[in-house]
């Protein structure tokens, strides 16, 4: 019984859905966590006491795989309709596109209100901004030391660790309790650029007194503490001394330790460094520019000067080790890439943890690379990767700095949000006291108690697609379902308009069906169909040709059904002449 | 740095393709292994020696999430067009459909020759075959004492593991030395229903003298060795024993070690267990047929009494825990179940592991039951899964056993195959002995030496979509994706034969592209665009109206994705009237 976790049959978990009467509306602080897909509870908190409303994070989430063609995904805010005035403002813990990607679709919908951040999220923020074509945003720069009074609420910050500079938690006080978001974040002693959390700042916040807490809830299934980034220091050092031939690195855009610890390396062991991908270079850009990257002049080198140096010289830092289809890393793989092709002896390393449903595209991109020469080096096989959330064990750490009367498990799938609630259970938060909340319910608190409503806000999916913002609906995508499964026939007939009888030949059309110029019998066939139920049209024709319409789609649907147990999208037309 | 392997930073691999001009093609043995998708070198073996064919498994892969609506992937063998009458037979190592899934299609095709397998494995053959309109096979039982004379061939059998009965190794002597193919297998001292390996006959194999083995790799890159599933047993009991509610087992539909202990754990605690799954029902009974899975009068109860029997007394034994859409764990979970749906308090046990690709869909099916109260267990907390693959260690044993002068990596992409080479050379087979081939590279072996060619027979995909085998080609699935992404718009305009002159108003029809009662401006727009192309049409229109065709397809396209950021597949249909 290797690898074997405690057993933990714990009891269902008891959702305490208690509404004291004797609380008026306005006496309540309402807190609702609004994500991109139903279930998953990240993405957007809402926090809302009277007349005042703020917002932490606005981000989005990319689409499962029974979405083809969604961008992404992201919050639905329909309940501040109507509530903008009330609006005090966007509060944004950190820089990454899960927390943010929403702002450009839903800040001018909430009439822009202000948006305060560091002065790195704020680079970040603008930066993306620029695609879009509204370019109009309120941000207003704050420092982790600022306080804000935003109408009722009191907020200020604290210092923590992320795999992003100037990632902040969240604290507001509110006239019912203080509340603590503590955004994405793990404990680490040794950084890589930064400062360890402020435990003392976060000590005194808890001898204070916390109402609430929303924890993040990533890698609360995983024991102990989670790694430090300087870890991975020591290990890249050691693949890249080790290393006789060009080091390439695949990493996140938005994982800024990371490059940096690369370009340290780089520095010191007198190599140089390529990086390339459009969000990652504008990323580095930023880090420059503030002082998060310090590099030696002539380090960096362009990705056309990468043959000018001799293999072992040369380090790339690139996107693409999810396998993403247009990223650097998958280019220079399949030889799409303008300067840079795998050569024998080439170390891959893919420094990302692999997100769910990427298995088997990355699966196929080592495939091409181990099958073009190249070694892998992936986190399985050494710590070449440390994941910025919390572990269970940090999650204890804070909840004995921070002493919260409740715990709300938000960021992660309902699995791990029930993860989250049993180590805060196990650290001895009474079980009425952790709320695990579905996608936009309702959470209340007044008088220094808190219950989890019955009261749902809207919550459904809210897909980007192309310029598209909500247009593209389930029906929408079902169609797409429908024709990625089985492709669709156009079936044409022309009618004469007084005699209602068919005229010329019908008409068939095909695409992701079968393949047409192999197949030409069973196209013959159906056009045989489509004549004779065409012919045998009832005189009492509905409006618009409907009754031969659905015939004509009942029976080529039935006829294809029965010859190929394909069940393309038939699309009958039928034209008056 | 826990978690940490050795770090493995060797060579790249050279590949040995000399091919010595003295041995004429008839005194040549050749081997090929054709897999269903490129890269994957698994599904199907042939050995070729002069006149003489003999293929050792043909079996199916499932689609990629890139291949839409296709149901599964069969080996490509149009090599063997023309030879039919050379085949001198099919063995079958084991029952699982990735050995055995393409017989109904390629059987026929191969003039039916003999299919030399055992009764076990006859049995599950015959059983698929019927859902097939074709039912004539022709199959030969073996038992794994048997010697066959199959031309040059001569073939006898040795008893190994794996999760479902009579799995066998294939030993292959041919005029140019013993040729031996692994199967599916692990080394199990303490089986569940069976004997452990024969490892005496192993031995006096090896003694004898082996030219090549060829060795599955799904497990090679894992150090040590399999667990066995008697181990599994143990923690199943514990964890029935433990639970005061139901316990609901998904696992594969051919893992019958499992369900057998599944059973005995029942009968020993005084349970009632209900099966459920079309396979797995039909597996079971087979199995207690032949006597694999004994069980007490009275143990095996229907799913319609579930209800009968208090939850702690009832085991639930179905298919699902790969998420599949139909299978019965999801349409238990989904209330879609005739008889049986979640209830808080029963303990659902994943024993099975994630075939990469599920991750997502397994993940939001935990979501749905840990929502519902139930408990969930899965392999990563306990060992409620044993793999029924050779790790690292069983690898070595076997090459001990063996002690082949060729190794040859087979089932596994190709970084597993990779690996398993990596620990043969750990052995002290030499890198040019070793041969990773690509799927339907030629081996070629004479005079006690082999090397790999640079021939390759043909292996492209063939694609089986319900009732079409093959027909699916890379074009229609290419169509398919890009109609999954963005949908299609099909632009219908009538023109006068003789002015070449529009006629009417244009029809615009689509899916999956917009939803259209939400966009009738943009459809108006488009019609307007269309009418506008259409009069501007070159009077010198090529044939078939080739030329506004194309025109309408470039121009409604551009203006469609100015617009919307989608590019939905555009169909102009053009109609002389």
């Amino acid at each position: 019984m290797k690898n074997t976790k405690t057993t933990k049959l714990r009891p269902r978990r008891k959702q305490h859905r208690r509404k004291p009467a004797r609380f008026s509306n306005r006496e309540k602080l309402k807190i609702m966590v609004v994500g991109g897909l139903e279930e998953v509870g990240r993405n957007c908190t809402l926090l809302e006491y009277g007349d005042d409303i703020i917002i932490i994070d606005i981000g989005l989430q990319f689409p499962e795989e029974d979405m083809p063609g969604i961008d992404y995904i992201i919050p639905n805010l329909s309940y501040l309709k109507g509530k903008e005035k009330n609006i005090r403002g966007i509060i944004i813990t950190h820089a990454h596109l899960d927390h943010i990607g929403g702002i450009p679709h839903l800040s001018p919908k909430l009439g822009n209100p202000p948006i305060f951040t560091t002065r790195f999220s704020s680079a970040v923020i603008k930066k993306r901004q620029e695609d879009f074509e509204n370019k109009r945003l309120n941000i207003k720069e704050i420092t982790k030391d600022d306080q804000l009074v935003l109408g009722k609420f009191r907020v200020e910050f604290y210092h923590i660790n992320h795999n992003i500079p100037e990632s902040l938690g969240i604290v507001v006080h509110t006239p019912q309790g203080t509340v603590v978001h503590t955004g994405d974040w793990k404990f680490d002693y040794t950084p890589v650029g930064g400062e360890p959390a402020d435990f003392s700042k976060l000590a005194k916040i808890g001898d204070k007194g916390v109402l609430a807490l929303l924890s993040d809830s990533t890698n609360s299934d995983k024991k102990g503490h989670q790694i430090s980034e300087s870890e991975i220091g020591v290990v890249f050092e050691k693949i890249i001394k080790a290393s006789s031939g060009r080091i390439i690195v695949g990493t996140f855009a938005s994982l800024l330790s990371r490059m940096r610890q690369v370009i340290e390396i780089a520095d010191k062991l007198g190599k140089k460094v390529a990086v390339d991908g459009f969000s990652m270079k504008s990323n580095l850009e930023i880090s420059r520019k503030m002082g998060y990257v310090k590099v030696k002049p002539g380090t960096l080198i362009d990705m056309k000067q990468v043959d000018d140096f001799p293999p072992e010289k040369v380090i790339i830092l690139c996107t693409g080790a999810q396998g993403e289809g247009k990223a650097v890393l998958m280019r220079i793989t399949n030889n799409e890439h303008r300067n840079v092709q795998i050569q024998p002896g080439d170390t891959i390393v893919f420094s990302s943890s692999i997100i769910p449903g990427n298995e088997r595209t990355i699966q196929r991109l080592k495939d091409t690379l181990v099958k073009k020469g190249a070694k892998i080096i992936h986190t399985d096989m050494m710590d070449v990767h440390a994941g910025g959330h919390a572990k269970a064990d940090d999650v204890k750490l804070m909840l004995l700095l921070l002493k919260p009367k409740y715990f709300v498990p938000i960021e992660g799938n309902r699995f791990l949000l029930e993860e989250n609630a049993a180590v805060a259970e196990s650290m001895g938060i009474p079980e009425k006291n952790i709320f695990v909340a579905d996608n936009g319910q309702v959470m209340e608190f007044a008088h220094n108690r808190g219950w989890l409503t019955n009261n749902h806000i809207k919550s459904d999916y809210v897909f980007v697609d192309g310029l598209g913002v909500g247009d593209v609906s389930q029906i929408v995508l079902r169609d797409r379902q429908m024709l990625a499964a089985d492709g669709m026939v156009v079936v044409i007939t022309l009618i004469d308009g007084k005699t209602g009888k068919l005229v010329g030949s019908p008409d068939i059309i095909s695409r992701g069906f079968v393949y047409l110029k192999e197949n030409k019998g069973l196209i013959e066939d159906t056009r045989k169909l489509v004549r004779k139920v065409a012919q045998d049209k009832d005189k009492k024709s509905a409006p618009d040709n409907m009754y031969l319409k659905n015939k004509l789609r009942d029976e080529v649907g039935a006829f294809l059904f029965k010859r190929t147990e394909r069940r393309p999208m038939i699309l009958p037309v039928v034209i008056e002449v």
